[in-house]
């Protein structure tokens, strides 16, 4: 069985088993009071270019997700995301337990349009009965989304300027960041999500790291308490140095070269490359695409179900949904995958 | 102005009044254990042929509704409801705050079909990752609901069906179930609903009480420990006996008759043929209702805006929604609407 | 059996319930925003001097403690409190059932010394672990104390002075005020406490009315969105004026007197003399007082069991805790109390 | 600098890195569902001779307890414990986030005793507002404790025979566990973990590996949703087989012998014997012990102030208080501590 369903199948790319390994026995101070997690820290801020930017280190996206909602709300304020959005659908009510509400809209191909936003907060706001509803004042969104899609430069600059306007947060989880940093056509950098957002992180989980998500506060004052609810929250890892390490291993440490240069960036090139390879493959076969726009390193298509029954015998994928005589899957590349795998799945494909 | 926004203008019917004015200088426990409450519960206990039940007393339902759902179920359990259910729109994200996703599903008037629960705890069993979504554990629904519709017993008994053969919890809100009673179409009794449900609260608040909703959990082994969610809550009324005392005058006590001789359910029999006169009124002159079946005290109507305008100078409605040139309005009659408002209001109606 | 175990067996002041009455078929909005709760709330603020304080109105007191707590602190700020306090002891976990810690003090007859809480401040900053720790942000005090003691003007001042320099909120529980207010010794105002407290309230419940708090935030921006919170928590009266009014009955209206001519004050006032006539009675009899400085409306003494099981056959009374051949016992009068009790009281212990 | 202020200072025992590295291309299902985690559970239970038990990994130990109490109880139940237990002190209110109270008890010596639990159940069950108070439903305890010491087995089974005849559950809290097993002294084993507790831990983060901590609940039919609680909480780790193999490297896998011949031991073993060395330094020079019967991996002395500061030039301790011209310190050791680092800091403190 070769696994495509995920791209958090293996362990981490071999320069972070390599740093931890070299590091074991130094001794540091826990829970990120560490030099490793300063410098990772500083390399984020330079990536970013924002100098001034807090930078948290997290062990996984739900923990991630969860203590920025609750430590950026106040309790009666709720979270406008996609009716896809990994908080509404696949954390088990991760956010709803720390008391938010998350606000579903509905979301073409996973992505939410400014206007959507905008429409929202201005029906809450004229609402006579508005205090009886949960305030809108966050807006979640993915990049790349749920469905594998990208908000453009463009995109993400309109909604951030519909939360401007309306003294509403934007935080874009970026799971699988270096996916969309590394498509050929995203035009969304670093400093774009910087100047941008109130919140992010560029996923390590995903993208080559055994595990962690290296958060982004670009405004330092923003919650400057935020240690508190990493840790109210389990999520402040006693041997931190290892969330630095992984960053360092994956993005380089002080002087290294822009983010085209990294492990984090040109791992997750080949991915898309490679998943360009399988979306062709099935596009060769008249396979439908599930969403409009996909890209990066996961693909959604709709097969015939007994094309989903021969293949699945070698290959893992993620079933999405089941239709009369047909299956919608996902495939994932990542850091990871090797390409005799991709290889074999593109063979098989054809052989249909 | 006379007021038909809502069914909670004015203070009590003078039955209340009155006994609160007779009994007050009597010294009782308090926090609901005293003499009154009890009295007042054994008499919801027989109006509903339970006489096993457990019976609180809150001061309001969305405290009622919050508590119900917090004790009852786990931390990760959701609650399925109609899209429009009070819990999901219209409390601030109260059960939310508990911790506990609402998990809504799209309702035609209001109301959830059996097949709709049914699908959805299939779906979320058959899901490969249903650890990652919030559980399904609980149905909640509002008799009547809040677009005014009634469900009938063989559409209740097949929600309850579909939860006990799932295991999930059935909530009945009845905030307003003096009017769905006392209705002339419905066949839904309250021996029904403690048959067919796991906790239910006839609505006091709306239904001619100064406050209150007498809360019914048939089984008296599903939360023995229920009072102590009431206070943590801060649900548990120092005066208590205000609570019982109030069931009382709207229902008798031992000995009474059946419900239909009760003021509970005349008084709300009169306010329901006051809102027939008002429908009839508006169909007259051509108003679509904004939901079909809609009955009991809540008429929900779309009007030309210059109509509303004309209206809303003598008349409160409550807005539901405005289109191109039209108004969609909420009206209410209760226990304390006047004839001779309702006369005026046809009469306006009439003449525009 | 008469009661003296506590200060809420009976109804309410005839004012209020002839109020109540008076205004019964008057329709106005609900929730809180009819004109009774203007005038009402501009009543409070005259009171307290405080022309710009937000004013909102609570069913009680639990309610209020666990709003106004979870509205003004972050998830990880933690609340000092005597260890005796009503949050802490009394509560069912009310305050950690909304994510926050009571951080308990250990109090002498019920007090916090502002030293108390400088030092727990100042321990809290200079911990190497302070991030693992509940954040000191609030400070909660009881006025009168749970023990029935009273904070001097000079003490409150004291302890408001070490949380403006430490950043601390002060929150101060009004539960039974009037009573404070209206002891003889009693130096410290409403405008006192408008003054020196973030939020206080004056308490309805055991002060004459059916029930009902008046909170104050003196400072109207501490929590602009504050009735989306009373909302979330189910503490938004549907039929709000029922609050409005009682309070006005309590305090009279615009241009009424100060507050010593009103009847919160004069009710409390006459409970306070009937409580000096009990611990005169009891101090007779050589019974020791359970806490020192002991005033207003509740008395705590240790009595032999035998003189406990004596009394107790005529008068109810709270068990507060027994040693070894003693009972301990809390009496309380209110605005209800009857000379006649008093005086059937009295001479009971007299004769023991 | 020498590091022996805790025990979570270094990364991991070189076994588990090895393995880590040697499984780092294979791939797995995620989230835990993968081979290792299946073989390391069964290897947990077979230690734990507790064949039927649920074993559920966590990456860190506030975590672990937060989610444990926050899945085993009931929204009003509190938690028995230590005052100086973790989860009272060091966690940040994380538990009470969950809406649970801890119960603290004074604790000589960091341990609870069973009249202490006993005591406090029935000063619960006997109080009349016994509803207004949270209620004990669990006894949290630590193994070795905050305070360096460990409880006997007959002890802990004093405590479990409590908590079973009043319905509470016991929970141990075992992120040192491998020093208490493996210290000459204890007669405390894995299977009689299992036999007396609910829920216990054995803790992988200070005992070797990089991170990790395997719960183990021997009544599978106690919370069968547990892993709902856990992704709830963000504590599903995508690459969950990180935590398996982390285990099967300090415990064997299948078949392997008993755990005095694992790493997990004979590791802890060896530190307890550096920790005994360090002790005698310090008791050679007078200092007095801060807790008695403290043993395992971390000790705790109070130190002339002059003394701390000449020491801690070169060596890091934990400063548990100051006092009048002393310095009260934890010193750790763990499976990564250097005896050439003992030497030293035993020749250093023989010099003061």
């Amino acid at each position: 069985m070769t696994r495509f369903e995920c791209d958090y199948g293996e362990g981490a790319a071999p320069a972070v088993l390599d740093l931890l390994a070299r590091t074991n026995a130094e001794q540091t101070p826990g829970y990120g009071e560490d030099a490793y997690c300063a410098v990772a820290a500083d390399r984020v801020r330079a990536l970013c270019a924002a100098p001034q930017a807090a930078v948290h280190f997290f062990v996984g996206a739900t923990q991630a997700n969860l203590t920025v909602i609750d430590a950026l709300l106040r309790p009666w304020q709720g979270v406008l995301c996609a009716e896809t959005g990994h908080i509404n659908v696949h954390e088990t009510g991760a956010v709803e337990a720390t008391g938010h509400k998350c606000l579903p809209l509905p979301a073409a191909d996973g992505k939410l349009a400014a206007e959507q936003v905008a429409a929202a907060v201005a029906a809450h706001r004229a609402s006579a009965s508005h205090e009886h509803e949960a305030m809108p004042a966050m807006v979640y969104v993915s990049q790349p989304t749920e469905c594998g899609t990208l908000y453009t430069k463009s995109e993400l600059a309109d909604l951030s300027a519909v939360c401007r306007q309306n003294g509403l947060l934007l935080f874009v989880d970026g799971a699988r960041l270096a996916y969309a940093l590394a498509y050929g056509q995203n035009d969304l950098s670093l400093p774009d999500l910087a100047a941008l957002c109130d919140a992010f992180y560029l996923g390590g989980t995903k993208c080559g790291a055994l595990f962690g998500e290296a958060l982004v506060l670009p405004d330092p004052d923003l919650c400057p308490d935020f240690r508190y609810a990493l840790k109210q929250h389990g999520g402040m890892l006693a041997k931190g140095r290892l969330l630095g390490l992984q960053f360092l291993a994956l993005l380089g440490g002080a002087g290294a070269g822009p983010i085209e240069q990294t492990p984090y960036y040109t791992m997750a090139a080949r991915a898309n490359v490679l998943a360009d390879r399988i979306a062709a493959a099935f596009a060769a076969k008249g396979c439908a695409p599930l969403y409009s726009g996909c890209c990066a390193n996961q693909r959604f298509f709709t097969l015939p179900a007994a094309w989903y029954e021969t293949l699945s015998r070698d290959f893992a994928m993620t079933v999405m949904g089941r239709g009369p005589g047909t299956v919608a899957v996902r495939l994932c590349t990542s850091w990871a995958t090797r390409e005799d795998a991709v290889d074999a799945l593109c063979a098989a494909a054809a052989a249909l």
